[in-house]
């Protein structure tokens, strides 16, 4: 018997300035293989929003691809998210960073009213339609929030995101470093990591709280 | 009084084939951070060797820098290599990746009559001139080799790395996951990761050896 719980990671490029955090992402799949799990890493095949250099904070005049950046933080073994089936997995696992909200979602520009990535849409109904567990970290609940509407989560304590994300139906919990929101109905967890100014330890923490907490599930 | 063990983290770039290998270098951030300890993160300000698509392996038609780059993983908290002070550290730890041998040193194409960047070099060397400890991870242990000479070291099991590694009169110890080779003489602590075919969780064991090792000394 593979008792192992399979998890579906999904980013959103490789950077916190315009793809999906690294520390989070990384800790995330470390917290899932130390804990006894396994994942499938997914991104959807777009063109990034923008690229950022993440010295500066400016705007750099390239393209890059969201599926291949990501595929830096995978080592390789990525898949395009529109390959993605919910049949094959026991949850799915969202890591924060601006990229989540500009490639994603464009949440970091339009706020509630933002669109989401079709493929990001179609993942993660099927899993919730399934039954099925979804963790968020940092910025990631506001997708979530946007696709599911009326559930609970946490992003931390920033009152403006907050605001946005109860604008939608859901419900907002103010959490500290390391914290998780459990909404039980929904089978849904979250955590603030580095929404609050947090050490590369408390993200660790949250990650490895979220995702304990889903292979309960 | 601040006993905090102060590091200072060297990167290549960020991804595993032309930069910093991520998984690596987070978790070592995150072991730093987990047992008590700070970091500053530093790079050269040079061009990567080359770009690699991480899906296909197929080199970019672009250029990128690696400061530019490893600011990814350091969330753009990072340092030219050109201002680093041996001074200001208790220990300096190099992650792995092939940018470690193509953009730090060109060990990946000349093997041991590989070139070494000079401010790779001269950081290195300064701190083993005051006595304080090296730390390197997976390839990087040949950088080491290369600037240091006669110290012993580990790069896990592959036995043409490990040859090249004996012909700069340096002694190679053969080791599994997580395992560590110390050089106490020359304060050196250095682990496969990624050198052998290894899960996230190895590699965190791995970092966390080779950070509580240096953290003692």
């Amino acid at each position: 018997m593979n008792s192992k719980k399979k998890f579906a990671v999904v980013l959103a490029g490789s950077g916190v300035y315009d793809g999906s955090e690294i520390h989070e992402a990384t800790l995330a799949l470390y917290a899932i293989s130390k804990n006894g799990g396994e994942y499938e890493i997914f991104a959807p095949n777009i063109d990034q929003y923008h690229v950022i250099n993440h010295i500066t904070g400016e705007e750099m005049a390239e393209k890059r691809n969201v599926l291949v950046e990501a595929a830096r933080i995978a080592r390789g073994k990525i898949k395009d998210l529109k390959e993605f089936d919910a049949n094959n997995y026991d949850a799915i696992l969202f890591p924060g960073g601006f990229g989540v909200a500009k490639n994603l979602c464009t949440f970091a520009f339009k706020g509630p009213d933002c669109d989401v990535n079709p493929d990001v849409e179609t993942a993660l109904k099927a899993m919730h339609d399934a039954g099925k567990p979804i963790g968020a970290l940092c910025i990631a609940p506001a997708l979530i929030v946007k696709v599911l509407g009326k559930v609970e989560v946490t992003i931390g304590q920033d009152a403006v995101t907050a605001e946005a994300i109860t604008s939608l139906g859901a419900t907002h919990m103010n959490t500290g470093h390391g914290e998780i929101v459990f909404d039980k109905e929904n089978k849904i967890v979250t955590t603030p990591c580095y929404m609050l100014d947090a050490t590369i330890a408390q993200i660790g923490e949250g990650a490895e709280n979220v995702v304990k907490t889903l292979m309960d599930l």
